[in-house]
């Protein structure tokens, strides 16, 4: 298995490209500060996850083992009912929503699910995918969603189970619902049957450290719950858990005698390496190591959004958020920093390994070309 | 980010474990003779191809590049339509299956899937998700379609369009469903409206270089084909390729404002390292490698279909596959070989690496435990 030379030269050049973005980048929620040299040498084998990770396999070429640590690790995180929980790694917060509403789907066939505007574009997607009734709800200016909004739209519809998906950290300005006011209102309408999906794609991994803590989880009546494993914690493979109530998943679950395991994931074939690099995060940082970064990234954010008032750029962001929202930057500042944009506004999202250093050339690279030349 | 003592250990002995367990398997279609040490240094960055690999992006940290010349590379051996044809690397065969659904039901929301009961188990999964009309046609014994019952079962409802859901290689005796028959059939009753997806999860990477070539691409009459990159040509993380004609997939693209990106993919966030993998074997091994690649597994499955007979045992295998089909066998050698089972049949797969020495000593193992003890 050997390249020529000039595939050779080729991937080398890619390398040096690679490193160079990577330490562009500021708008994207993805963590960069991450080694796992430990775990180099599983890329000589063929590890597959193959179905459901609590369950027995004839295959052996797994790392299911780890999986379950790894998502024993966030059930306990999430708060997550006592013996009455089931999860896996995703390949990433996508898989996480989509598994999330095919089990509101299931329990709640006739069920509309509701969700703000400022949701995530692949949401739209995954719905249609799986042919659900949806209604969109407005957003707040901060992207949080209108629970007036909410609240009438469910009264006009109380004979149609709820299936709620809320946003725990938007992608634009990291808005989260909050799950207590939701709940208050579902049973302000004595909603017997509900569903509530958190997506907490970025602010999952961080909300368990946060004061006050976002209601967000299992105790504060979630039904599952999705969190990426490349965005917070950060991974060089995209990948995420998803966790759900047990009882809910087994009444889904099919037997399988090919695999001899029940197959309740989405994917047959898993990825074996990424939980062990989230079992690795998870293990050499600990909680307080965890607690810690998102510390590092809450100064940042708040240091971002200090020093852009202090140059005249109208930034804000939501409480406890590590996403600065500013007006849309000009195309090339936009693409120096590999910014995302929308709707005229732009953001930076200090990860963990963002600096200091960069927020203050990212001011004056604002300053020095003018919304008026973008 | 350093792990303790004991958490060091435990990864040591897993690695262990995971080598041997490696060399012992024969059940599953999957190849275990690569190595990647060229792209170890790909760990360190959080490559991540989001959305379409065809299309611009305001993200530079993926490998879309050469996830395009892979997907060039697969439409090319799959003969697709020149300049109609689009594609991207998947999380594995089940991800393409499900695309490759999802198209269908876009282009036929009336259509029903007719599939034999010899197809894989997880697209039960996929129809169900994407709430889809089907229909389970009978097998041949071999594991075909029986195509007398697909042209009766279609000549019922010649008002409905036909979604054809063909196995380029079933999964317990790797038997190919013909296209060129299935059109026939599709051609008899006038159908003008029909979509067909080949699922060639392991025989994909193998027909083109067959002679007689099995009847199975575009050129063939195929819409979309998913193959697996784990399975002939060998991956650390299961990933695979869908391919379908661009036409169909431009009626279902959806603009994005966020990303900068057509949202053509499954899943937002993807995989960028095995693009990389699968372009590295593709460079490395060259179509004259890939060809000698195949002949060798069938070289293998000879031997070892022509020793198990002469040891008294009833094996078989269709033509011109790599799969050895056998009774049962006791419940310690399917486990010492972690041999996949189902309905009174094992099989081994003989996969590039399979040797002969190891067909010869399973072969000792079913004679020293004869069926009576399972």
């Amino acid at each position: 298995m050997t390249l020529s030379t000039s595939d050779r030269a080729r991937l080398q050049a890619f390398l040096e490209n690679t490193r160079e973005n990577t330490e562009s980048y500021l708008g994207y929620p993805v963590s960069k500060d991450f080694e796992f040299d430990d775990l180099v040498e599983f890329l000589r084998y063929p590890l597959n996850n193959l179905g459901d990770p609590f369950s027995d396999s004839t295959w052996r070429v797994d790392s299911r083992g780890f999986e379950r640590d790894v998502i024993t690790f966030f059930a306990e995180m999430l708060r997550a009912p006592e013996n009455d929980w089931w999860g896996y790694v995703t390949n990433g917060g996508t898989e996480g929503n989509l598994y999330g509403l095919y089990l509101a789907r299931e329990l709640l066939p006739k069920g509309i699910v509701y969700y703000s505007q400022d949701t995530h574009y692949s949401v739209a997607k995954n719905l249609h995918f799986l042919g659900m009734r949806h209604i969109m709800i407005r957003s707040q200016k901060n992207g949080e969603i209108d629970y007036d909004d909410l609240r009438e739209t469910l009264r006009a519809r109380r004979d149609i189970p709820p299936i709620i998906f809320a946003n725990i950290g938007t992608t634009m300005t990291e808005a989260r619902d909050d799950l207590k006011k939701i709940n208050n209102i579902l049973d302000e309408m004595a909603f017997s049957q509900r569903y509530i999906h958190s997506d907490a794609a970025l602010c999952g991994g961080m909300a368990p450290f946060m004061d006050p803590r976002p209601a967000f989880d299992f105790a504060d009546g979630a039904d599952s719950i999705s969190i990426s494993g490349h965005k917070f914690f950060g991974s060089p493979i995209p990948c995420g858990i998803v966790l759900a109530r047990k009882c809910n998943v087994d009444r889904i679950a099919r037997s399988i005698s090919y695999i001899g395991n029940l197959d309740t994931t989405i994917t047959g074939s898993r990825n074996g390496f990424t939980p062990l690099v989230l079992w690795h995060t998870i293990k050499s940082l600990g909680k307080d190591g965890l607690a810690a970064r998102v510390q590092h990234s809450l100064d940042t954010a708040s240091y971002a959004e200090t020093q852009m008032r202090h140059a005249g750029i109208s930034a804000w962001r939501n409480p406890g958020a590590i996403t600065v929202v500013f007006p849309q930057v000009a195309e090339s500042v936009k693409q120096k920093w590999q910014l995302a944009t929308a709707n005229g506004e732009s953001h930076v999202i200090c990860m963990p390994n963002v600096t200091r250093e960069q927020i203050d050339e990212l001011i004056e690279d604002m300053l020095a070309t003018p919304v008026a030349n973008k």
